[in-house]
């Protein structure tokens, strides 16, 4: 459903479970960077309706999410730190058209792609984790990245025709197939 | 209380209430840059608990108001456009330090300033409206630019001491009012 073309490593988890503090910093800046984007999106785009309202309500998301794991880690006493870069995104963004209308596309398919990781890694630390809080707040949040998935292809099918959505679709499952297979196993959402 | 040296120019009013609809595209754009805005001292600043906590819920109201407002556009049948420069904004940072720790005393200051300064507009135009929607809707924002203004302030003094927030506040009260005396009277909401 979720359109990815490989899994995570297999030593991902175990990295991401020896370090949760790490991970969880991790994840609280995606979801503020995830609500930048949407507001990036709303800057450069302001006159598509649909675009606009649905970023507003996927920032409004991002930012519970981000106050909702922000509040987990307060709990853990641990604090907030400094965001690193974010090579997987940083990767998928450089095969990004930057002349209008692809740079929409690709930013639509881009987004849709972070979501759909985010969904499988997600997954992937329920599966592993003991029953307990962590693993409540992860289950709870993956609904969220999958629907965002959708969401973002519903755009791009909003703006473009079906068959150039799916094409480039096919072709940046197999960039961020590439891009997964190379990351480094870490506590990061995406690393 | 809101520390301002000057009161609007006579004619801002005016030139707003002639042409509402520029007037509320642009206040939904300064509700979206005050999220982003929000969002970036998050990024600059992530080990200062306070003032993460602040401006998650700041980003939070912001977006709450963006959607407000853009929902009253809809109604009015009027579609978001793309967001000019904002003058008023661009020259209040002119004058921000660039070296930490003046830099975030400085945003935090500039923040105050502009919600001060909105809050003002805001209470010229509820003098100006007849009974009715839009006056209500300027009217139940007021208070909330009132107490952000506040909330600013309050983290200035939490990260510095008072009698420095106290001097640069003074100061660019000063500036603030030479930017605004020099603005032509015009349907924006610091234009």
């Amino acid at each position: 459903m979720l359109r990815l073309k490989c899994e995570s490593n297999s030593g991902w988890a175990s990295a991401a479970l020896a370090d949760l503090d790490t991970l969880l910093i991790d994840h609280v800046h995606c979801e503020k960077k995830a609500a930048s984007t949407a507001l990036s999106l709303i800057n450069r785009y302001p006159e598509k309706t649909l675009l606009v309202d649905e970023m507003i309500t996927h920032a409004q998301e991002e930012l519970e999410h981000f106050a909702l794991v922000l509040g987990y880690l307060k709990e853990r006493g641990v604090a907030l730190r400094r965001d690193s870069a974010d090579p997987y995104v940083n990767q998928l963004l450089e095969h990004a058209h930057r002349d209008e209308p692809r740079r929409l596309l690709d930013a639509l398919i881009v987004a849709a792609l972070i979501e759909a990781r985010s969904c499988e890694r997600f997954q992937l630390l329920v599966d592993a984790l003991p029953p307990g809080e962590l693993r409540d707040l992860f289950d709870g949040l993956m609904p969220s990245e999958a629907r965002h998935f959708t969401m973002f292809l519903t755009l791009a099918r909003e703006y473009f025709p079906a068959t150039e959505v799916e094409q480039r679709l096919e072709e940046y499952t197999l960039i961020e197939a590439d891009i997964v297979r190379a990351l480094p196993d870490e506590a990061r959402m995406h690393g």
